[in-house]
């Protein structure tokens, strides 16, 4: 599995979706075979990043502007890039991502109004780089909220948006599966995490060989 | 003078220049002729902008890549502007801000690499607002950063670039009055605070009249 040197995978989906947990098994996975493995988490992932987290992360739900919390975002991702993610590229080692610019689109571009173009143009001004596969992790948007409201995290504030946000973001994330056919894979969530980890594992070696 | 009712008025300059000296005297003297004015400024000026502001400021000199720096001072300046001008303005309010999007021109977009283009560009994305009027008092470079450097601030991490960035930012300074010239009126500096401080209200007088 040479194809796999330098090779930037995220995963992607809703709160409650397993993403985490498959990002750790995929890793695990990876480094039994022998393969260097950064595996990395966003937002955040860098130290100058991780402060930026915070800021966004914490107090009130209103406390930034959709404008603002994706310019932060964007900042932390820029960091992210820079600071981790592209030495560990150049080195030649793989790495994972649980969230990068596709939850940005989905949660900034999609939940607070119809901002999509402009995370795109902001992305495309001050990222210009998109994963070399990304796997989508799709789960019932109800489960996932069940799953995600039992955990104490610091996400709880998008979280606590809800339901409805969780089935918009879930068909969000679906319609941007068609729209990045040859980068995003669809994996289906609603299993045993054993079988939805061979299933990632899978996807990954199909696309790299 | 009501034509001075909603009036964004921004004031720069190098390091050293007296800008907040000028900012301050030039609320005093509006607010004694009962004008209701916000003196404020950047990067900072609302609980969240300060927060953000903190973090670019401290620390290393290359805490922050360039291109980060420049997301974060423009994150800051949308919760600035959201949270403070727009409403202070649309209260028929004068606002007078120490620093505003020329600052990022010139500091981020010329120190540390040609980054002008790209600073203007997410301006037009995430802003698209400049001030009715800009004051830009200029210096002498070697005045301007002795004054500096006797100061204890947090800017110093800014300063600590030096002299030779003093006299780029003030020739980038005057190059950018000529670019826009029916906004920036260029000040000089080099005089006593109160013949400085006469100019300054005499052209805000004449811009508004």
């Amino acid at each position: 599995m040479s194809a796999l040197k330098g090779l930037f995978i995220s995963i992607e989906g809703i709160d409650g979706s397993g993403k985490s947990t498959q990002a750790r098994r995929l890793a695990d996975r990876l480094r039994a075979q022998g393969h260097d493995v950064v595996l990395t988490r966003e937002p955040g992932g860098s130290p100058g990043a991780e402060q930026i987290r915070a800021l966004v992360l914490e107090g009130d739900p209103d406390r930034w502007s959709p404008h603002t919390e994706i310019l932060l975002f964007t900042a932390a991702r820029r960091d992210h890039l820079e600071r981790t993610i592209a030495p560990a590229l150049a080195a030649g080692k793989v790495v994972i991502c649980d969230r990068f610019a596709d939850s940005t689109r989905m949660y900034q571009g999609l939940s607070r109004g119809d901002l999509r173009a402009l995370v795109d143009q902001l992305h495309d001004l001050m990222i210009g780089r998109e994963p070399d596969l990304t796997l989508l992790i799709d789960m019932d948007p109800e489960t996932g909220l069940t799953r995600a409201l039992s955990r104490n995290g610091a996400e709880e504030r998008f979280e606590a948006f809800g339901a409805d946000l969780q089935r918009r973001m879930r068909a969000g994330f679906l319609t941007l599966a068609q729209e990045f056919p040859d980068r995003i894979r669809v994996i289906d969530g609603n299993r045993s995490p054993d079988a939805v980890a061979s299933d990632v594992f899978a996807t990954v070696k199909g696309a790299t060989s």
